[in-house]
């Protein structure tokens, strides 16, 4: 099988991954000097920031997801192509895929992360993650089955599983979802559901460190908690998870029931078949100041899957969206700078701040020289995120959503397009 | 297993389905008299008639359907219940769901229409349908899933097989479905897909009657037949589908290369087991004047599944949406009527008119006294399928998206969400 990708005479440059990382290297290489060749498994760029905006039924996947086609529309000696990456041969220079052998003159590995289990086989088997749109989706779906379910049981106790909910991890995406979750049992649930006493609905944050949004400042961390608490959510601090079965999540210090175990609490790594002496204990592909993969030649690597060895005492930065885009930015320039001889630059994080969300007037915003939260935080969280939105489209949906929810306390639809099969059940019969 | 709805001492009517039928009657249906139990496989009520833009990615999902509680929210002695009903008990009057026993005093059957594949076994194996929402979200990846891999065929007439798509059935369903994909060959591929020759590509229709559109008039059937020839679709009148392979469509009059056969030629009744002694060659299950089944008490039927037996010389009313809201409608007023021991009025139906649409400034209109096409049909028919969605936030979803398509000769974002597995290709392999 052959790719069917013409070589024009120019060197190629192959991208695998078109998350942030990948998305600001396209924009910033001149196809002028370089042919591009883009690789993904999907046929959209993910806003993954505002992914459990999805699972709780605040936005559908149109919203916070661009086809890369249109990104990228009129783009000279350039080339996406939809496929799955099988694995890389350096030493040929080539990229096994579906679509077969796609040769490279420079190889860019841009694959991101996959949610990190520990090993926890169990957890693996019954939880839910949040880390792709499908499963999001997923996870959407199964919440209102779950209140579907939950009016024609008769058992309180096995009713508490249904109406019950875990969430693994105190990072920004656990609590943005504990939060959004509290926010549809105030305002939501119960008009939905009249026949339910929505009370009995329980969210659980379990976080093994001594504090919530761990990454982030004293205040973020205890505001942020303050804030839960109000929402009502139960915030288990210093409580490691031990076992699962589905129904009953063993930790540290109690049990829950809860037929929904969603795990937030650890990411590695995402590599690709071929670098495997490339990596860290964190599947990580370590690479220099440059963003090359150590070891290799023409082989770069940016964005989550990445870690430059020298950073941040050899752990490499954290994995974050605008890291991400600022290492594909100064891989980009660095083609460029390459093609005509000129020198490269050492990648540099500009930390320009980081910020949480957890409901209305709720959020927390961590600058370098000054720390904030509220209503105005939540501001900023909405009006950053809209503008970081790929396409003026995506921004006015969003807008659009977020005003109407904001006005009548509402949410987006609560559709169950595809019912997920409860991973439980499946067990059971 | 207990279906847990509480009784509530006033008769109980259990609707099966929440269609256009469904929905009208319980609109009308006074809760004061009666307690109300709605059941449907789904939490949404779809509109229908606009499941082909879905499919061709004009629009998302939630445009296009809503949640039935939200349609009902706050409505008193009403239980909406999400489940697969197995079958019904006419004689212990019950209704046998995944939830268990649920008792009726009154049943009605509103469960709609399914695909019809007349006995055609490999049409049925290979071919892909639009009945549901989860159908037209499959052919729409299909068909983008379709181009992405044309893109690395370098066999001409094997990539013919993925850029052609052979429509079977020239009714409203099958000619606006045609329209769309030809707006997408025209103004969307060659901007997306610039290393594909878009000429290549070819959409055929076969009618196995003489004119397309046969159940409208004259008018409408040459004008939307002279659309789509301007649009370049390929007609084929008086031409029957025999067999297909997956790749190869054979007709009564050539063959095809096509991988993507979209069946809209035929439908019928999707009764509910149990009624079977009560159902026409069509599967439809036949009523009196009154909407309730010949030979029972106490069950009534109305629209696509349900046949007035003196109708239309025995076949009953074409399934169309206006019709089963009519019945719907008709059918609440009696029970209302019923409750007060009032006279109970035959259903009448009032013929309003019909339309299709087959692209920008493409459009016909069939009214009792008045026929016409053209722009100004193409934008009676806009406006009237916006005032018929059921909610004024999907009103303003798909108002947006037709602006917005309108003046930017785009349509909604191509999005491969779910992959739907290749009928042939699993065949294959």
């Amino acid at each position: 099988m052959n790719s069917n990708i013409p070589s024009i005479g120019l060197p190629r440059i192959v991208i695998i991954g078109c998350g942030f990382a990948g998305l600001k290297l396209v924009k910033k290489i001149n196809t002028k000097n370089y042919q591009v060749v883009l690789l993904d498994k999907n046929n959209y760029h993910t806003f993954q920031p505002l992914m459990y905006q999805v699972a709780s039924s605040s936005l559908e996947p149109d919203s916070i997801v661009y086809p890369i086609r249109k990104v990228f529309k009129g783009k000279k000696n350039f080339h996406f192509r939809m496929t799955d990456v099988h694995h890389v041969n350096v030493d040929t220079k080539e990229v096994d895929s579906d679509l077969g052998i796609i040769k490279y003159d420079h190889l860019v590995i841009a694959t991101g992360a996959v949610t990190n289990f520990f090993g926890l086989k169990n957890i693996e088997k019954f939880g839910y993650t949040m880390k792709s749109l499908r499963e999001s989706l997923d996870l959407r779906s199964l919440i209102i089955q779950n209140f579907e379910k939950a009016l024609s049981i008769t058992d309180l106790s096995v009713r508490d599983e249904y109406m019950n909910f875990v969430i693994v991890g105190g990072g920004a995406t656990g609590i943005e979802l504990a939060g959004a979750l509290a926010e549809l049992k105030k305002n939501i649930l119960p008009k939905d559901y009249p026949d339910l006493d929505i009370r009995q609905m329980q969210i659980h944050i379990i976080e093994a460190s001594d504090k919530v949004l761990p990454s982030m400042s004293e205040k973020a961390s205890s505001q942020s908690y303050k804030f839960l608490k109000k929402l009502g959510v139960n915030i288990w601090l210093n409580t490691f998870v031990k076992d699962y079965d589905g129904s009953t999540v063993i930790s540290s210090k109690t049990d829950f029931k809860a037929r929904t175990l969603i795990w937030s609490a650890g990411v590695k790594g995402l590599p690709v078949a071929g670098l495997e002496k490339s990596l860290n204990k964190s599947n990580r592909i370590i690479t220099d100041q440059f963003n090359k993969v150590i070891g290799q030649e023409n082989v770069f690597a940016i964005g989550d899957v990445a870690s430059i060895e020298s950073e941040m005492d050899g752990k490499g930065h954290p994995m974050l969206a605008s890291i991400a885009g600022q290492q594909g930015h100064t891989l980009g320039v660095n083609f460029n700078a390459m093609a005509k001889g000129k020198e490269l630059k050492p990648f540099n994080y500009n930390d320009r701040g980081t910020m949480a969300t957890i409901g209305r007037n709720k959020a927390v915003v961590d600058l370098p020289f000054f720390k904030f939260s509220g209503g105005i935080a939540w501001l900023v969280w909405m009006f950053l995120h809209l503008m970081l939105l790929v396409d003026f489209r995506n921004r006015l949906i969003v807008f659009m959503n977020w005003s109407w929810s904001y006005f009548n306390y509402d949410k987006g639809l609560r559709l169950i397009i595809r019912k997920t099969p409860s991973k439980k059940e499946k067990e059971e019969y």
